[in-house]
This record gives C-alpha cells, sequence and structure tokens, in this order.
C-alpha cells in the first residue's frame, strides 16, 4: 500500500504533457497558410495546399497540407504555460513525404516543412529558459518502403538485406501486412545499433541535441525483450531521459521485471473511461480498471504512464462523448488518476472530430471559436494537480465497487501525512449519499474536508469514516484543511 | 495469507482485556461513596460528592466523584476471572484534579483518590499469583496547564520553554486548540528522556513496578517516528511490554516499518461493524474493512491490535446498537475477528450510556441491575476463544463480500490443520442458504462442521465448499469435530 516512488518517478509523475500533431497547431513568423505552403519544402509530388479553415477531410488524406510548423509551437508557449503544461510532446517531425510524418525517410533531419534542424533547435532554445520538456516519437519497427534501407535491400545489399525480415516467398514482412510499411529485424545488433545502442544511433543523438525523451511506436512489435536492451543502453547515457511505450490496452507485463519502457501509453484507462461514460460498463469494472492497472504496472509504471482520452489516433473527447459534462467528468479523471496527464491539443478548448484524420483539424486560435469555459476547467484542473503532490506521484487506492450507485471514487495519498485528496464521481441518476470507509491511515478523526470543485459541502472524517453527499451527474475533489490556530493534525514532526 | 506470528504476538493474541475507569468501577475496603469520599483525598476545589447511584449527568463533567479506586478492582478480580479476563487495562490513575486524570499533574505518583501507589502495588500482588496482567495509559503529546513543566515554562525557564511548542504569535500549541493542553514538544531530546528514553522516564518507571505494558494516547500527534524511537528504547529493557497505540480510525501506515507499536486501538472495526450494523454500509464494506487491516495492519499487527467497540470516550454499545440481538452479534464479531478483544467495564452486564460523561456510570454490582443473559453471551464468547486457537492467533480469510444477502462472513485458521473456525453473520432479512467455497486446505472433504453457536445445523466439508444455511438475524460459528472411532482426519503427524 506504501510503495514509495523513487526520485526519476516523482519528477516525471509531475509532468503535464501536451501532444502535438505539428502540422496542425500553428504556423510560425506570422505567415498564414498561403504564405507558408509557398515554402519550396512543399512542392512535391501529390501536395496539397488547404487553407487554415478547410476541413481534414480530403483524399488523400495524408497529403493535406496546412503550414504548421515548429516555429509555430515556440510562438505559443506563453499559451501553454498559461494552461500549466511543462511538457511536449511532438508526432514525428523527421523527414516524411506525409503530413504526419510516420513514414520517415530521414531519423536524423526535421523536415523542411516543419523549419528543419534549425527551427528544433529554436524551439529547445525556448523552451529551456521556461523549464519546459521535448519529447518526441520513434518508430523502431517499421521504416517506409523509400527509406534508404530498404531501397538499398531492395537493390540486393547484402548487409541492408538484414535489416529487414521476409516470408517464406522472399517478400520482406511489413507491419499489419501494409506493403508500405517493410518491419525491421530488431534480432539484427546492427539495427539496433544504428536505432539507440550506439552514442549516434537515432535514439541518442537526439537526446544528445536536448530533447527529454522519446515516445516509442507500437511497443507490441518492439517486444519486450528490444524494450528492456534499449533502456540499458540509453539509460547509461542519459539517465533522466523518458522512454515511453505506446500500446492499446493493458500494458501490465511490460512492467514485470522493472527493466522495460519507464512508462506506457494508458490507453487502458480511456477503453475503460469511455466505455463507463458511455453507459458501456458499470462502475465495478470501471473502478477494477484502476485497481488492475494499480497491481499491473506497479506504482512507478502506473505514475510515469500517460493517462490520455485521445489522440491524433482517435475521435476528439467531445465527440466520443457528446456532451461537456461528461468531457469534464473524464478530464476530471484524468488529472487526478495516478499517471501523467497527457492532453491532446484544443482538446482544452471543446474541439470536435471524429476519427483520422477528423481529429487533426487545425488548431482553433480565435477565442470566439474556443469553449472558454472548457478553457478555464482544463486550467483549474491543472492548477489542483500542482497544487497537490499526492495527485501527481501518490499511491490510489480504488473504493467506487464497494459502494452502491455508480460512482468512480478513489483515494490518493503519498507517504506525508495528510498529503491526500478523495475523489468522487458520481454518475449515477441520484445523489451519492453513502458513508465511506476509508482504509488510509493520516486523516484522523476530526480532520475537514473540502471539495475543490466546489460542487459538495465540507465533510469530516469521523473514526475513519466520510459522509458523501454527491449530487447526480457531479463529482468532488476532497482535500484536508488545518482549522486551528494552534493545533495542526500534520505534525512537523510527523513529517506533516 | 500464511505469516506465522511470533512467540510474543501469540501472548498478547490470547490475551482477553478489560477496561476499567477506575473512578466507576468499585470502592475497596467495604466502603460506600460516602464513606469513601470522606478521604483528604477529595477534599479540592470544585470536587462534588457522588452517590454511587446517581447520575454522571452532572456539570461540571470531570469533578463529579463516585468513589472507585484500585483496591475496588483487587476485591472484583474473581468477578473478572469468572468471565474470563486475563488483562486489565486501566485509564490514567496519576495524580490530577478531575475523575478522569487525562490532566496528570505528576506521572510518577498514583493518585491519592485511587489509594497511592500503595494501592497500586497490592492490586499488582493480588494480579501476579492469577497470571493477569495490568495496562496503564500513557498521554505523551500533552500535559495539563497546570502540569510543573508548563507552569516552568510560563514562568520564563529557559529549559522548560523548550518542552512546548508554540505559534507565530508566541502562544503555546494546544491540542486540538483546547489551551488547558499544551503539546509536548517531542523533537527535544530531553522530553524523549523524560517520557520513555531513560530508565527512570514514565514509561520505564512503571514497567520496573511491575506493570505488562502502555497504551499510548493519540497516536496521530505522538507520531510514527517517536513511536519507533519510543518502541525501541523501551523495547530492549522491556522486551515482552505491551506498547499500544490509540488511532480513532485506520491504522495501516503505523505498521509499514514493523518497528512502531505492537498493536493499535482497532476503532477502524468498531467503524465499520456500528455503521453495517445500524445499516449505513452494506456487506462490502463491512467485509472490506476486515481485508483492509489484514493488508495494511499485516497479521502481528492487526493480532495485537485491540478489537473494541465501546469506551469511555464513547457511547456503550447497547446505547448505539439499539437492541439486545444486534449487540451479541457486533461481540461475536468482536471475540472472533483477529485482534485482542477490549472489553469495556459494564458492556457484560448490558449497562446503557450515551456520550462521555453518560458512557461512565458506576459499575452496576447488583444482580437484578445486570442482564444475566448478556453476562452468559459474553462469558460464552471469551470460553469459545480461548478453546480455539484459530480465534486468538489464527490468521483471516474475509468471504463475505462474495455472497449475495448481506454477511459479514470470514474464516480463521492457525497453521495447524484443522485448527479453524468459520464465523458467518447473517444481518440479511432472508436465511443465507448458498454455497460458499472455502479456499482453505485443512478442511478436508467429508469434514464435519457444527455451530457452537446452537443456531445451525451440522454440516460438512465437500470438496472444498460448505452449503451455509443460517437464519436470518443468526450468525454461526462453525468449528470441525472427528466423528470416527478409528480414523482423524488432522494426522498428529501433519500437526494435527
Amino acid at each position: 500500500m506504501n510503495a514509495r516512488p523513487d526520485a526519476f518517478t516523482r519528477r516525471i509523475a509531475r509532468q503535464v504533457v501536451y501532444q502535438i500533431f505539428p502540422e496542425r497547431f500553428a504556423i510560425g513568423r506570422g505567415l498564414d497558410s498561403a504564405g507558408k505552403l509557398a515554402d519550396p519544402a512543399y512542392q512535391i509530388e501529390g501536395a496539397v495546399a488547404r487553407d487554415w479553415n478547410d476541413s481534414t477531410m480530403h483524399q488523400p488524406w495524408a497529403q493535406q497540407f496546412f503550414g504548421g510548423d515548429l516555429d509555430g509551437i515556440a510562438d505559443r508557449l506563453d499559451y501553454l504555460q498559461m494552461l500549466g503544461i511543462d511538457t511536449l510532446y511532438l508526432t514525428p517531425i523527421f523527414s516524411a513525404p506525409s503530413n504526419h510524418k510516420y513514414d520517415a525517410t530521414d531519423f536524423f533531419c526535421v523536415d523542411p516543412m516543419f523549419g528543419g534542424d534549425a527551427a528544433l533547435d529554436r524551439l529547445l532554445n525556448a523552451l529551456r529558459p521556461r523549464a519546459m520538456g521535448l519529447l518526441l516519437d520513434a518508430v523502431l519497427n517499421h521504416v517506409s518502403d523509400r527509406h534508404p534501407w530498404f531501397l538499398a535491400a531492395q537493390a540486393g545489399d547484402s548487409n541492408y538485406r538484414n535489416f529487414f525480415g521476409y516470408n517464406a516467398q522472399g517478400e520482406a514482412l511489413c507491419w499489419q501486412d501494409f506493403g508500405s510499411m517493410p518491419e525491421l529485424n530488431l534480432a539484427n545488433p546492427e539495427v539496433r545499433d544504428r536505432l539507440y545502442r550506439q552514442p549516434d544511433s537515432v535514439v541518442q543523438y537526439w537526446l544528445a541535441r536536448g530533447i527529454s525523451g522519446w515516445r516509442f511506436d507500437v511497443a507490441q512489435d518492439v517486444g519486450i525483450e528490444v524494450a528492456e536492451d534499449l533502456v540499458a543502453s540509453v539509460g547509461k547515457r542519459y539517465p533522466d531521459a523518458l522512454l515511453l511505450g505506446e500500446l492499446n490496452g493493458f500494458s501490465g507485463s511490460w512492467f514485470d521485471s522493472g527493466q522495460g519502457f519507464h512508462g506506457m501509453m494508458n490507453y487502458w484507462y480511456r477503453t475503460a473511461l469511455l466505455a463507463w461514460l458511455g453507459g458501456e460498463i458499470d462502475a465495478i469494472q470501471m473502478n477494477r480498471a484502476i485497481s488492475d492497472a494499480r497491481q499491473g504496472y506497479g506504482l512507478s509504471g502506473l505514475l510515469c504512464s500517460w493517462n490520455m482520452l485521445s489522440s491524433h489516433d482517435t475521435p476528439r473527447l467531445l465527440t466520443s462523448l457528446g456532451s461537456s459534462r461528461r468531457v469534464r467528468l473524464a478530464q476530471l479523471a484524468q488529472f487526478t488518476l495516478p499517471g501523467v496527464p497527457l492532453l491532446y491539443y484544443g482538446e482544452e478548448i471543446g474541439m470536435e472530430g471524429g476519427p483520422d484524420p477528423d481529429c487533426r483539424r487545425p488548431m482553433r486560435w480565435n477565442p470566439a471559436e474556443q469553449d472558454q469555459q472548457q478553457l478555464e476547467w482544463t486550467r483549474r484542473l491543472i492548477a489542483l494537480r500542482r497544487a497537490n503532490p499526492a495527485l501527481q506521484y501518490g499511491d490510489v487506492i480504488v473504493l467506487g465497487d464497494r459502494l452502491p450507485g455508480n460512482a468512480l471514487v478513489y483515494l490518493r495519498h503519498t507517504e506525508r501525512p495528510g498529503e491526500a485528496a478523495l475523489i468522487v464521481i458520481n454518475l449515477g441518476e441520484q445523489p451519492l449519499r453513502h458513508k465511506l470507509l476509508l482504509p488510509y491511515s493520516h486523516w484522523y478523526d476530526g480532520v475537514p474536508l473540502r471539495d475543490a470543485l466546489g460542487n459538495c459541502s465540507d465533510t469530516r472524517m469521523a473514526a475513519g469514516a466520510v459522509q458523501l453527499d454527491v449530487p447526480a451527474g457531479e463529482a468532488a475533489l476532497y482535500q484536508a484543511f488545518e482549522p486551528y490556530n494552534r493545533y495542526t493534525f500534520f505534525k512537523p514532526r510527523n513529517g506533516g
């Protein structure tokens, strides 16, 4: 119950990460789409120029360009800091013909559409004085069929032939059978050297240039053994770097050895929350999903994983849930469950969008097109998280599956007396009026509790229990406060 | 699940403790209240003399005296042994102006109202041949504002100034802001020396004079670090002494290091049982409360903690629950859950009383004023506990949250084959007729089970399961018996 996260875990767990799809966030240097798309970088076969206000739903999807770039991101750091963001995660930025750049042809070069290497340096220089971090996106499992390695292999170069795998017919093995994405042969030590083992490998090269860590695509294809080898090689030189894997479901086994990726994208939470808020599962499964993650990922694995509700690969939250009220409840969970909140750009202003490419619409910067209530709510959640270490790196005790009704209920707490928060999300059609026993040792008899969301009246611990009264469809985030002048519940000598 | 308690834990876990509020239990040497209160000890300002049959509800509450003393306790040891008690716990007995004596002015002197040091020696001498233990009550967190240490501090003595803490305005920090109870500065090594570290400290002085251990007031204020320091210092010289803390809620963190108090007052059970029997929580929370304690306290911590349903600080059990039937169900849990039963004086005869001071009425000794059924029930529960080591120091497996209806169900078992008991408390309005799978290895197929309470028919294990049939509002305590003449289920060679 009381595992204490180490310093690395605490540092990661404090983060609030903002995910940007660079082609769609902002255009730098005061340009509009037309001005930016005049750049020679876009003068490639098949590219279609779009205006910032156009729809993204045009074929071929991957070749519609709106002009977003890294300087555009650097220009918007005040906005992101106002929101409370301290870390950016960018989907791929290396040279590639598509707008999403998952089809890289050169891992050592920032795409000129995004401003090239110089723009990345400008962005890093702008982030550094703000103490903001930058995470990039790496695909280790496969490359584009236009990548020089694959072209050399196809041309018969025997060394590069061994960079890939082949079936009995001699055809290159391809990711999910897409012929355009040949899979790398990660059993080949030279491939590992070039991708992550050597100082001049892809992974280490960009860490040396100043990024804070990596998100690794398709962990299920990369595999646990490669993840451990990667973390061992990279961790030696870059012990502070976050190395995080993508997996769309439950990730427990990825943490069994304690030697693999520090964290995973926690799509598991998303699956549970969307199903619960959408009425597909009840409170027992919802609450157990959180306990399962705690047990399977371990505290550190869970704290370093990303709590995400949407991404460039899914519909946007408002589109998935259909109501701003449910969006707010989902976000409350996202920002208070153990793990690092990953906010997909535009969710903070209530943008809508169905599956890819509709979820990749250009960011709305005109305040009239932004849901200001949603912006304020997101900012408030981040501020609440920043103000309470329990919400950042506290352990979790799941309680909602022991209550009647339909509520997600959990306590977060550190080992420091009183540093805790009780979250109650009542999805029931009735107020949740019930006594709840709290198996937590440091909210003593008489400790007063206040709902930081302002939905519920103050209450008070009574011999280990608290009387809940949370309106239907509402939530509460209870924290302790000290009502006395000459007494403190949480003595400094106890670490309080 | 198979942690084996050590010898210390087993010895503690065998105890049945009787809590006495000395001013209200009995008057020694054949005196009545009037005779006793003629003693000069009571001739202090504000003291009000009462008759043994008077109400306790007079202002000022702390200054009503009825005359109880330590010789009165020594006179009643036959009664306590008849009941099955082997250990007494007395609320404070040191010199203090009030009837409750939590406002001590001298920790090294038994109050003359209670007979002084000589009466304590007489009581210890009377307990020794009966192999009965005596536990006293220590307040380490604060003293009376009339204590010489505080008076010296107020008079400007710089050494004693450092015995206390102060807020920014220079006011002494006081327990829960009560100005009459300044908090001791336990960060000051000299305070620790005087309270518990030195051979002539309060804690060690009385252990040297023959008491068996201590109950420490307000553990949340004393804190875990002081508890560990205390157990380390005192345990070196008095390895057999029980050192137990008071906490009103969940106590899990107190056991994390394994170096703190041996046990805690388990108010957590009380909160759960009263809420469940009173209809405030259902069987899921009730059963989970037991699992939570087992997980959080650990087996040894749980076995050394006190199962208490009432005390000098709470309403009496019958008053809380409002029915003798529910009292009996609560007591069944108290005497069969892991932990040491703590019986507050008078509960065994069905005394009533609301919050302090109504719960501190003088003990009724006239059989006509005693509920003899309740006395017999309590004696029987203690006898059942004494007859089955599983009820004393066995581990617990909680099962009630996996059954329909509204039942608390748990198995106690030692590591010795067959030494077990299955407790079923059916609070439902229907008979609990259900098959229950028992994840316990030593009630083999065919082992017959008998309800020691006589409410249910004999039943029998069938391939790991048992068919329950417990009437509505009733309970069962199943134990195995050997029906054969030439066969035993529990082979002596297996430790049975």
